[in-house]
């Protein structure tokens, strides 16, 4: 039997340093409050609460920093702690910045901003807000079917397949007279679903390991799923059903970008050792 | 049997435009000279042969006024009439002129432009001196996928197929930054396209009038064809097999932009007569 793991799977550069910089807050300081959970990964949201990063969900609570987690949040936000004197740090993911600049860009130049993402996603939910909180979300052709505009300005959730926001790009441009499209889908996700695609082409059985409420995971798992049928989506070693390999010689494994690589590695040792 | 002429069917806009400002020309000064027959249909420009029109090829061998076709010119030939002191009645379809400034203004902006088109076309040749003579013509998305730039500027030829066009817009918004398109594919092409497409669907035969050399005939015979298998490509009703009738039921007849109404009516009376 043979195992192997993706190249670029786990951790993303945004994510890293979100945990980074959280990291040398509390060595410093000894706790901080995270506005949201600071990834979609439960497990690493549980070790952070107990070395001190409680995850709140409404900025009026803070009595104490907070860490701006990499998927940014909406530009009122920002407001909200400024008024409240609310001292923060912004691991929002440069990628997802770069992204928000666009939208702000997009909607100053009169275009009608669409979003190509899931609109209940934070960092889509934070995009809307740069364009006045006018954009359009869309996450499908039929979506892009039902758009009808003089001037379309597009950007992308960082984490949304290459395939999907081409075929949707196309759509658009039957739909308007003139299209903007930043591709804000960052390398780190294209890079990954790459090399995700490619190994489940060549395995009997793929293993996605992520968070169930990490949508760059869960689209991995959709793209693994469409090469090898035996695609399983996992957040830890212990949902592992031994039969799902019997008979299996090929096996390939990936995670998402807020996976960190112990786990990964926990997976790969269970699987080795059956 | 039931024959149908497909809505939209024949001369657009600019073709008529074209006409009207070469037949008003002769009415008043007897004959003129044409860049390039006046439109891709030879049974057409052997009439205005007739009545005084003469198609040269080189700008040098002009004499006496000029008529710029509907498919414009390069930017080169406005300078050389110029200076040769030239005389000319501009006959662009306004739909290409538009188009061609879609060129110049992405090009001034810095974006690398790409035209999709057929390269040989004479509006294609046009278009590309709009952009200093730097833009690159693709026709399919096997072209796009070897495009790799960071600011793609996009205009179509204006009689390309709605279909192929955003397919290979979809395309390359995966192979740059940043995506700049114009949809110049005229209405009057996407709606014959369109009517086309829907009597296609219906018709046990269909008949496709217009020049061989017609670009926009030609797409408008791949459309038809995808829908059914019996489609037929004519420049007159000389060209009709009987045979080609037998057990059909219901027939389509559809037209490109540069075929006339009298032609129309000839295949549609022929057929009727069988």
């Amino acid at each position: 039997m043979k195992i192997t793991i993706a190249e670029n799977a786990g951790f993303c550069y945004g994510v890293m340093r979100a945990i980074s910089m959280a990291d040398e807050y509390i060595k410093k300081k000894g706790s901080i409050y995270s506005f949201g959970p600071i990834i979609h990964n439960p497990q690493v949201v549980a070790d952070y609460e107990h070395k001190g990063m409680h995850v709140i969900e409404s900025i009026g609570d803070a009595n104490k920093p907070v860490l701006i987690r990499s998927h940014g949040v909406p530009s009122d936000v920002y407001m909200k702690m400024q008024s409240k004197n609310i001292k923060y740090i912004d691991a929002t993911c440069p990628f997802v910045k770069e992204a928000q600049d666009y939208v702000k860009h997009l909607s100053e130049e009169g275009y009608s901003v669409v979003i190509i993402g899931d609109k209940h996603h934070p960092e889509v939910k934070a995009h809307i807000s740069y364009a006045d909180s006018k954009a359009v979300v869309i996450n499908s052709v039929d979506d892009a079917k039902k758009v009808n505009m003089e001037r379309i300005g597009v950007i992308s959730q960082t984490t949304q397949s290459v395939d999907r926001f081409s075929k949707i790009v196309g759509e658009l441009s039957k739909h308007c007279k003139e299209l903007k499209v930043y591709n804000t889908i960052c390398d780190a996700t294209k890079n990954r679903q790459d090399a995700a695609s490619s190994l489940a082409k060549v395995s009997d059985v793929m293993i996605v390991i992520g968070g169930r409420n990490s949508a760059n995971t869960r689209r991995l798992y959709e793209i693994c799923k469409h090469y090898c049928d035996k695609t399983y989506h996992i957040e830890t070693a212990k949902e592992i059903d031994n039969s799902w390999f019997t008979n299996a010689e090929s096996i390939g494994i990936t995670a998402g970008a807020s996976t960190p690589s112990y786990i990964i590695e926990r997976v790969f040792n269970y699987i080795k050792e059956l």
